[in-house]
């Protein structure tokens, strides 16, 4: 297999300036922002791809017509005329890419977690401070049309003073053991997400955290040192409770909704399906079920949060997802955690030495 | 405004072959297509671009990182490296376009209609069968996931016999006064997409026609010799009995519906919502409307429609959307049109003598 | 079987006069409204029920504790102290009933037709008129909930100006060939109800008629000398078009939704469940079957209509459904069934003299 | 006012046995169920009334038809033609009533709660233990068409093992302060229906309870010593985790919805709402509340549950709700009590020393 070249790129000289950004991890998740931001967030460039497999760095530069695809990346880092990264590399790698990044002077999109340990969640954000860069964490589901809207509705007042959340967020199906045994933990690993999308839509923050939960659906992952399935209450410090609940497997697909209960009304956001179909026989009304999984329940939410990221780089304001609301939801996953094993309610200063 | 080089395109050596597109027309439509045929379509290569307004063309080119922009398109049918062309000019050139193509060897997309005259239609469907090249007309409809999921399921038997069709078409707006007048009239314009999707739908063909309907929205569009509003009975040859109806003015969108009943079931689409949020407050319970229009309704039905095409091209197999698809869906509009005038059920065999 | 006193009727004597009413046919629609005017309509009192039958009219009154059980319902007409009769005898009797009720000054609810003889409907609406006393044909499915909302909502100017009706009204099966046969013909015995639900939605009069149909369903039926499924258009003197659909076998059951589309927006009923439950598992997502049939869908608009007609009485104000009403369903029925036969619109006038 | 005799009851001979039942109470729910009792309820016979005020017993005995009207309910209990009685009397009446009509051998319907002290219970218990009689309580909620359905699945597996239950359960208004004053707060009060909802639809038993809350709708709520906004969640012996919440105030009505989560699918009962109807506009799409509160929603529920204790006399079966789940449900606000109080997940063991 070689390289060979089939076109040349040119653009209208007169055009505003994009942003030129490194991808730094070509798996799964690097491949689904990289094609974005070659060819769907117009004011990005996608100027080099790094990845330590070297061939799947130069596969999807191929793919993407991106001329540099590189092992290393440290030399994304020192490519002064990329302004911003995008870090889509393991999880263990995050903080110290970020910090690299923060270093080099560059902005910088990455995956969620920022890390899984929380001392050095903040020896990360003090590095990003310092270089006075920008950080969104890949908090995807904030950018997703139905939730945004949702936050927004409850911003305005809509449903008068929120008083009750509720979060729904089942998978179609667990990880493999191996890696629910480095995950972190469910709280780490899953509710995570379900943690920023509460504060994100009640915009406070938690007080206290009860959670529950078993092994419910293999018993490998109890031997692994998991739970399957969790049920966790939030006490908000404006006074809102919140329910989350988590499952790893959800026999009918990837189930995500949310409900906010106010003094004036209640906002449902429910699945959404892959068609509009219905048919109705001699048994019943049978229609679709939810879009599989999160590639194809988020692939607008992934484009928009990029989007986003990219704009705010260009326009220099803060991203919609910061360094902190990272930060947060892993303090929370801490005190869930802490509360599952005492079979007690945790406060968040209990395992936040900062608050 | 000068075009400069931003990068080269490289690309392994060792893919499979991507055909070689043309694209002709860069206004809306064209730039929904070129845009598709550029990134999203991974087995084509959008090679060059044509539009009468060099300047159109130069700047889809700049966007897309496409080498070649040209004003006019006969220099996209010399281009032997070129297979195929996607034909979005105005409807007027499209006869003179498709036959051109064809002579040239090149494989054609073409939006509908092939011409609003049946007897020119029938001089180019002549042009492309002794060329031996493919023409894919653009009833994009028929690549939604809910239509084309409806089809399948009639298809399988899945509501038995089918006995009674209902489609509901509704535009959000009507278009200026000056395309009314050369639109060729409501069945033309607008009943053509569901003469198309009726024939899709049920799978067979329509024997006669009853339409009526009236100026309800815009006393403008009367004194422009057209409807505004209309209701068409398709009376099938396997029995089928169907309705559509049409409004060129829905208060509340994009109305997009069909319905299938059989002797074992119906099948019901629904429209495609921007979101699932429902609000519900002391008043009612509130969701938000279907998606604007059709670009919004149908932006991923378009994109499949271009796969498909590219991918009849490089299989060598029969696009889902022919030349006799587009021809007979003109059949029905002369039909339609000619009931409106008369008030009585007419024949298709009285408007096309080909029967 | 004897009949046994098991108990007295005591009432406050103070309370306001109740009106006395006879039940003329205890069959299946006969039991339907003697339990409603026995037990839930407040304001009346059944007196009396005849039945040629007069073991059914004593069941009957055994049952809902009526003292008086008739096997001539002429005995009715002679008792001063009713003051209304509930007609729920053969249609065949309909005419008679009415007009020997009127005849002795009584009130009159009769269930559909009036008669299937439009020039018989025009002797016993003069009996009627002469007699000046009240009469309300049986379109119970006015009174229901949801339509009556529509009509409502309509009147209202909610959707603004009404211009396109769709009227869904679907059997869940076939009644025996032997009914078919003196039914008076699909339009006359189904659609009737939907000529009646769309003179209502809309508040005007149709101007002409187009209908077609087949026989899609049992060849019997065909062979008795009628069609199982129909489509009918009817153009309002107001511009309105209307379509209504009919099948004599829905697989899943009593279909009955309408669609009022308007300059402001649209309308939608659509089908009652017998329950509120959705199951979600590996194949898609399930839900209830409309309710069975009218006994079960239109339960509660039985008890309404009846309730709103002793309510009239006893009010003297007019019903909400006359004999004009009932007089109207017939001619609509006419022009229909001729339509069909003669493969053209039928105006109105063309089957009404009296135009 | 007086009472005249209006009418003779006469009863077939050869109808099998009604049984006779004497209401206690004839207060708003006392009227439902008397209703039902005289005219709903085939098997039963309505046969004497009694409430402590006289004119309310002879009121609804003079609108049903009831020959006996009495202002003792200790008559009712002497009456050895009696043998079922329905208590709707006051909350505080309960006990005494239960023990008064199991001394005197007669069936009980009781609303709930038996009592709201548990020693008292037992002891109520324990007297209709000896007296053989049976004693249903007044959950209704189980007799409701969709949660019955509900439970019907989950005990038939259709979606498997059931891990996880939600229940939303909220008033459209508070009741009175004084009411809220003497109700048992509202785990008593109100989420007791939910309890037994959750030990109905799982079958069976919770382990501990944790439960939070708050005033967040009247603070006159929190100076009367209770709450109005309450989160449970329930740990049940085998496994399933199931949350409540709970909200004195809905805005948008009485939201009345659970959810059962299994290994093979999931369960979703949503709201009733009056009518089917729904209305698109410029704005959106707009349909019905929830039906308003309990005497609406719960109407059908009311009639079933009446017929099925009067059929469980009728053929000496055992009650779908027991003394026991009266009992168990009392048991279980004890422990969401204390837990509310102590902020700590309670075994029921700690509330109920038979365990």
């Amino acid at each position: 297999m070689a390289l060979v070249l089939v076109g040349l790129i040119w653009r209208h000289s007169g055009m505003s300036k994009r942003v030129n950004v490194g991808l730094i991890g070509a798996g799964r998740i690097g491949r689904l922002h990289g094609r974005h931001l070659a060819h769907r967030v117009d004011v990005a460039n996608l100027a080099a791809i790094a990845d330590i497999n070297l061939e799947s760095a130069q596969e999807l530069a191929g793919e993407l017509g991106v001329g540099i695809a590189l092992d290393d990346p440290r030399r994304i880092m020192d490519d002064e005329s990329i302004e911003a990264v995008a870090i889509c590399s393991s999880t263990d790698t995050h903080a110290e890419m970020i910090e690299a990044a923060a270093l080099a002077g560059k902005h910088v999109f990455c995956e969620k977690p920022i890390d899984r340990d929380l001392a050095r969640i903040d020896q990360v954000l003090k590095a990003v401070d310092s270089a006075g860069v920008k950080l969104q964490v890949g908090f995807n589901r904030r950018f997703d049309a139905s939730f945004s809207q949702a936050r927004e509705l409850v911003a305005q007042g809509r449903i008068g003073v929120p008083q009750i959340l509720r979060i729904t967020s089942r998978d179609p199906q667990p990880p493999p053991i191996a890696y629910i045994r480095v995950s972190g933990g469910i709280f780490m690993d899953m509710t995570i997400h379900d943690f920023d999308m509460a504060r994100f839509l009640i915009g406070a923050e938690a007080e206290d955290i009860f959670a529950t939960g078993g092994v419910m659906i293999d018993p490998e992952i109890g031997q692994a040192g998991d739970i399957d399935t969790a049920v966790t209450i939030l006490r908000f410090e404006n006074g809102v409770i919140g329910t989350i609940d988590n499952s790893r497997r959800a026999a009918y697909g990837y189930d995500q909704r949310v409900e906010v209960f106010g003094s004036e009304g209640v906002i449902l956001v429910s699945n959404k399906k892959p068609d509009e179909v219905a048919v109705s026989d001699g048994h019943g009304t049978h229609a679709a079920l939810p879009l599989f999984f999160f590639v194809e329940r988020y692939v607008d939410a992934y484009l928009a949060e990029m989007k986003a990221f990219v704009e705010a780089v260009q326009h220099d304001t803060v991203p919609l997802v910061t360094g902190r609301d990272g930060r947060e939801a892993v303090v929370m996953a801490y005190a869930a955690r802490l509360s599952y094993r005492e079979n007690r309610p945790v406060l968040l200063r209990e395992v936040d030495p900062s608050r």
